[in-house]
């Protein structure tokens, strides 16, 4: 790491209802080889601390002693300003797609702390998931042989990640971060209270899907914390309105 | 692969008196991942075929089935051009040492085959192996933590070989285009309309500037035509409102 290096804390690695174990241990010692420390669970299966996954950790043992235990993605990310949902699979979900080459370049161009959300073993990341992230990344694979394992996905991402460490970069434009996750959801929850107030969401079997449409065209923008506030602003003059324009 | 893309043939993987067939298999796994197909064994210490690998391999049947056994690395690398040899340790060795990065790189400019060397799981390559080669691959890892398993080595050398190959890159997501000005503007002019009937313009001398950073805010995001649709819906639906939300 030189003294030119991003600002940008390194990204937390965010394991989304992991099943077992021992590939948590394999993921944090995944981690550590590039120097990543910031491990979080989400709902693991087999609760935590789990004794499957010290020996497979091979040494990384402060990665496992400082993971922190989520009981939803949302908060697994809360202090997070960019959300990368890792699948290797196409998904109706018209996001941007980067591979982790880019996604690490765009760590360092960007200020504030990034998330890496990688799905359970068998099934990898639920469309909930994915609808909470910015971004989509996708490791580019053998189009006729994708099979990557947890620890195998977490490591081509660190790797990366490690790589961009060392590069050195013009000096950055400062702009304001996206808000974090949290800021994000509790503007989301307001206007979904008001629409649900006003009747918008019908029919009730399309709630699902009109809530992920709003959720993508509300994380679309990255706003800032500043343009967050400004938005709940425009919202509660809204809901107060007196005379609305037909 | 296009026309641009390198005439040389894809790497060959060495594994070099490796020990578990499990660890063959995950390292077959983590090469079709990849594109790569040409595994070659030297003296793998229980034999080959090697029960332990099928189940390991995760269905990359295909390139156990090809794996070619060798009594002596110089037999394994008698017909490649370019023999690197993996090693995370500094060795006495007065070779050239690139990262798999570099290596991808070299292996796509230079013509030939080359082929990769990785030693046995705990104890790595000999001096003697290492001296076969021309040039020494380390994968830059954190100093206070190196720990890549075989497979993890593996993995790594095959992804930056793969970066070479089109055929690998990732499905791009058909993004819709911005919205056009206008589909913007009218949707700014319903939101302004709404905030002037809710008193959300005051003091007066401050509306210019409101106005500007609302526009900020709504443009930022790139929302395509059936976003800012969406949008004009949900300002609708609040411009509706029977219950407002305080």
């Amino acid at each position: 790491m030189t003294d030119t290096a991003s600002t940008a804390p390194p990204p937390a690695i965010v394991l989304v209802r992991p099943q077992l174990g021992e590939n948590i241990g394999k993921a944090a010692r995944a981690m550590l080889n590039f120097g990543l420390t910031d491990l979080r669970l989400v709902s693991p299966r087999d609760g935590w601390p789990n004794p499957a996954a010290g020996p497979a950790a091979s040494g990384a043992d402060l990665v496992l002693e400082r993971a922190r235990v989520f009981e939803t993605v949302a908060d697994a990310v809360a202090d997070c300003a960019h959300v990368y949902a890792t699948t290797v699979r196409k998904r109706g979900v018209t996001k941007p797609v980067v591979t982790p080459e880019e996604a690490a370049r765009a760590m360092r161009a960007e200020p504030g702390r990034s998330a890496w959300l990688f799905g359970p073993e068998r099934s990898g990341l639920e469309t909930d998931d994915v609808a909470l992230a910015r971004t989509i990344l996708t490791v580019p694979i053998n189009p006729e042989f994708g099979s990557l394992n947890l620890a195998q996905a977490v490591i081509l991402c660190a790797y990366e990640w490690s790589k961009s460490q060392e590069l050195t970069q013009p000096p950055q434009v400062e702009l304001d971060p996206p808000a974090p996750q949290a800021e994000l959801e509790g503007m989301i929850a307001q206007l979904e209270g008001m629409l649900e107030a006003s009747g918008y969401f019908f029919p009730p079997d399309r709630v699902p899907a009109t809530k992920r449409t709003l959720r993508t065209l509300l994380t679309k923008p990255g706003w800032s914390s500043q343009e967050v506030r400004t938005f709940r602003g425009v919202l509660s003059a809204l809901g107060g309105a007196k005379k609305p324009k037909p």
